[in-house]
């Protein structure tokens, strides 16, 4: 069921770039954006788009907020790509924007999907106003110097700390680069009903660190050709992580018992949660 | 009552950056983002809170739009100066972001003034939903690939064309760069009271050319110290500007034609228009 949901929602997100893009003049700085949104395993959109069915929003609306925060997750891998920050080559097994155009195409292409995520998620289709501007002030505080940002910020200083991290600094890092977008995916559904949002943030929070997790442990034991990007790299550059932290068996033990936490965390939604608990079991499984 | 006014904005805009900023950590990119908010002649926040007053917005919702739009535009410029874009080493006076810190601080300070921009206009002091998810919207679409980042991507491209670019092109390429931005600025206030938005538009549009004009005289004519960055850039790349196009002359007396025409488009304002009159023969007027 997972597996379907999720392919259903790349090709769901897929077509609403192409219808979104398309509007726009073809200029280099459009066709670098277009490349940018192409591919990944849209685990992001999916959240949202999964949380918008069990509160019973229609896929109409919940693919605006969908496709908006995959927008975001792609200019920040495209800035997060360039030599002044990680320096890579390679995304999703393709040149990364700075590499196939050039660095400030990197930079305004990544600019420009900022700003498009935020079109999209105050599209009329979305819904009432209120419901418009709250995922627009969620999103922009999730993204920001509270939340995302800080995260990449943090991440860079502590490539060229001294000291490596402790545990606690690392999760804190990680709550800001990857866990304030998952949180904020998983908590469409509920803030787009006007619904609760604690059970799912619960559940975010969980998965977002053990993705992490999981990415730490690919980047030890994954293959470049199959993650689709350089792998290796935090152990070359002598970077904590958790595995260098909790050791390989232990980050996978760690990463084991959040997907129990995630999945606890969902039990008022019965058997409708499954979905979302399959996900987080792919999460840890996952090989790219 | 322009300068008295224009004034007053500058200083609600910095208490409103000093109030926001304080409450964030204090991190180096938060600290770069305080120090590309600083200074600047505000004439867009100032548009956002008069145009507000015109329309009987209270300036306690008015100040939201009036400094998102702000962060927005030192969002621009901190990605506009570095070394990929135009290079520049000196902004308001003062070092820019990447060279008081480096490339990644300026990267990450610009991502996250352009969120906080968006947080801001969404604000809940801002008003009711429709009209947060209205500004954000609108925001979203000037600032993108199709307003701004447009404007900025032209303008890389003319700096390597072989051809120099004609008039229409370089009016083209300013409605995106500056003109998006400061059309916002004026709409802020018939959009929050829901009033009809095409006098300001009007106003708007004669009054962004006329400021490119202006600042293409000022970068011929003024010197570094009193402008605040740079001069004579653009004659050295052997760039297109309006003065090299038009003539020196040519170039003051369109700029002259472009302020009748804005103050001509407030006439359903009478006399309450003035300051805004009075705003457009000093964007023309001013030394930096």
């Amino acid at each position: 069921m997972f597996r379907e949901r999720l392919e259903k929602a790349q090709a769901a997100v897929a077509a609403q770039f192409d219808h979104v893009l398309a509007q726009m003049d073809d200029v280099p700085v459009v066709r670098a954006m277009a490349h940018a949104t192409h591919g990944g395993k849209r685990l992001r959109g999916f959240l949202a788009l999964e949380t918008a069915r069990l509160h019973g929003i229609e896929p109409a609306a919940a693919i605006w907020p969908a496709t908006a925060i995959e927008t975001l997750h792609a200019y920040s891998l495209v800035h997060d790509d360039m030599p002044c920050m990680d320096d890579d080559d390679l995304r999703r097994g393709l040149p990364t924007v700075h590499r196939k155009w050039d660095e400030a195409t990197a930079v305004l292409a990544g600019d420009a999907l900022q700003s498009l995520a935020f079109e999209m998620v105050t599209a009329p289709e979305v819904g009432p106003g209120d419901v418009r501007a709250k995922l627009a002030r969620t999103l922009a505080i999730a993204a920001g110097a509270q939340g995302m940002v800080l995260g990449q910020a943090l991440d860079i200083a502590a490539e060229t700390a001294t000291v490596p991290l402790t545990l606690e600094e690392i999760t804190a890092l990680q709550q800001g680069k990857t866990g304030a977008l998952i949180g904020w995916s998983a908590m469409v559904g509920p803030r787009m009903a006007g619904d609760d949002t604690a059970p799912l943030a619960a559940y975010a929070t969980a998965l977002g660190l053990a993705f992490q997790i999981a990415d730490d442990i690919l980047d030890v034991e994954g293959d470049a050709d199959t993650v689709g990007k350089a792998t290796g790299k935090d152990a070359d550059a002598g970077k904590a992580t958790f595995v260098s932290l909790l050791g390989l068996d232990g980050a996978k033990s760690r990463a084991a018992d959040l997907v129990q936490s995630a999945c606890d965390a969902l039990s008022i939604y019965g058997k409708d949660g499954e979905t979302l608990r399959d996900a987080a079991r792919f999460v840890v499984a996952r090989k790219s």
